[in-house]
């Protein structure tokens, strides 16, 4: 199975900080720095392919003082890394409550410019419609479409809150929906409409979003998920089968993505995307159907080995690319810098 | 923490086998051959504290021609292990649709006679409720209640479909409830109102149901998993925290089956079930607060050491109760068997 093809898209900060006030009137303390290029070479270091998206948000943040500085570094970001093999840049307009109509629209215009996705968080919760209304639109992607923002390359991020027409313009533009059934359950977001996506064969991939409402950025946790939650919101215990689960978090992610044709299955002439999985934990035995455990009882601690673009990410359970210890001790330390900036 | 505190109940045969058939003329091949006194030896082998109930239910199965006859199993499995200093013996009428008036009075009886808990899959489906209309009585709770059924010792499992006044009785009767928020979700059962049973002090517990529909069994994940379904079901994302998840599935367990004086807690004078818990995965890098660590972020697969009753069980991932490799040899012969079984 091609796993890493799921190519987790990072929309940015998370809009759920402040999810009830829009244009925050200074910079919210929970938006952090935004390095994309550092963040990009970082992740090609690492061997890992993944789409990356510069964040375009209104409210000057520690990075862009102004939209307009925020174009200009995407575009600067677009620019390094538009031929490369693992990156792929992206455009991530935060979202349409956190934006203007024109930076809305810039933001589009840069990622049609460039040929590359244009990432936005968008109908996550349902105060979101407020905004939306307020310009003349009665929902998230109505208004969306009204801009003429609305096309192949976009990728909603979550999708919750649509109604039938939102489905069928999101359908009929191209559009990708990316859910994240574990985020919209912590943060209490709502359950998208997987069913009715699914149906109307709109591309649909899954992702775990940020750590913050996860938390364990496990996309086979994200399958389980988004299967259960699809069985019990339809009261349809065939909703989004493990087979289904499987698919969105593959083939679907990389439709979402547009990337289908070099991601997304192992097939001759796509990109090796392919993770082994051990099946032997006293947890999985004993087995019955493979897809069915892979869905529902594999983690991925039970990956043993990564590789991407033909190489050996990590080998029985070593990574070899990354030297463990020392993120590790990295990442402890950053945590007591802001253990320590937070305290009272 | 004290994790095998919350002594998963074991109530039998998969009520979800048949969920809209009530009275199946014929043994449904799903309900397997029960023997609780060799399960209860196996459990005690292996150092593990349960309650296992002896399943009594209306048609025939392997282990019982008649209700009467599973009832007297029921009585001689309770004598065999009521002074055991592991094994709670319990009776586990399957259900109301699967067992007629007179036998759920017999079940419940012997359940007094000898103090032990009575364990019964109840409200889990809404189909349920038309068996208890049937029989006069508008939910299944209600019914229950005019058997004289319902009081201290008995563990409904699931509780998905209840009312306010079938919430009232629950408490009023000191009635304990077990939440499987994984199977609810995979088999569409339903989602059971938690927020009220936790506002209205019932005495709820978690469990993972069976493998069939979880699959994993894992107890960190049915935290997680309540928490999060929880949030999203009532739109509040404070609602089942991370710390009154791990209630539920320690003191909460113990609370629901009458335990509490013995279980559920780490305090002087009760058991010593204790689990040690791996913090340092890369998973669970880094960490900020423990209890969310241990309900959104940690796995069954987390858990280094286990000790019950003061006996360590399993040291360092390694497990010394029991020949791991042989069980693991042994599930796999039986998969095959049952493979050939339901081969067409």
């Amino acid at each position: 199975m091609g796993w890493r093809t799921t190519s987790r898209s990072k929309t940015g900060s998370r809009s759920t900080s402040f999810p009830r006030r829009r244009r925050p009137s200074r910079p919210n303390s929970c938006v952090p720095a935004r390095d994309s290029p550092r963040s990009a070479k970082e992740t090609r270091a690492a061997g890992l392919r993944g789409v990356l998206g510069e964040t375009i948000i209104q409210f000057p943040v520690a990075d862009a003082k102004t939209p307009g500085e925020a174009l200009i570094r995407a575009q600067a970001f677009i620019k390094e890394f538009e031929h490369d093999t693992l990156i792929t840049p992206a455009v991530a307009p935060h979202a349409i409550y956190t934006n203007d109509t024109q930076t809305l629209k810039n933001a589009r215009m840069l990622s049609i410019q460039y040929s590359v996705p244009t990432l936005i968080h968008a109908a996550e919760t349902q105060a979101e419609a407020m905004t939306a209304q307020e310009r003349g639109s009665p929902t998230v992607v109505s208004y969306l479409e009204s801009l003429g923002f609305l096309g192949p390359g976009v990728l909603l991020a979550h999708g919750v809150w649509v109604n039938d027409s939102d489905m069928a313009l999101i359908k009929m533009r191209g559009v990708g929906v990316s859910h994240n059934p574990e985020s919209n359950m912590k943060l209490a977001s709502g359950i998208a409409p997987v069913k009715a996506y699914l149906a109307a064969n709109v591309a649909i991939g899954l992702g775990t979003d940020g750590a913050a409402s996860n938390n364990d950025l496990d996309m086979f946790e994200a399958m389980r998920t988004a299967s259960f939650l699809a069985k019990v919101a339809t009261s349809d215990p065939t909703a989004v089968s493990a087979k289904t689960a499987l698919q969105m978090a593959t083939i679907g992610g990389a439709r979402a993505l547009g990337m289908d044709k070099t991601i997304g299955s192992l097939e001759p002439g796509k990109r090796a995307d392919i993770i082994i999985v051990g099946m032997s934990a006293a947890r999985q035995t004993p087995m019955y159907d493979p897809i069915s455990h892979l869905v529902y009882v594999t983690r991925g601690d039970d990956v043993q080995t990564t590789i991407v673009n033909g190489q050996v990410l990590m080998r029985n359970r070593k990574v070899l690319t990354l030297d463990r210890a020392a993120v590790l001790r990295e990442s402890r330390t950053w945590a007591d810098k802001v253990r320590a900036a937070v305290r009272p």
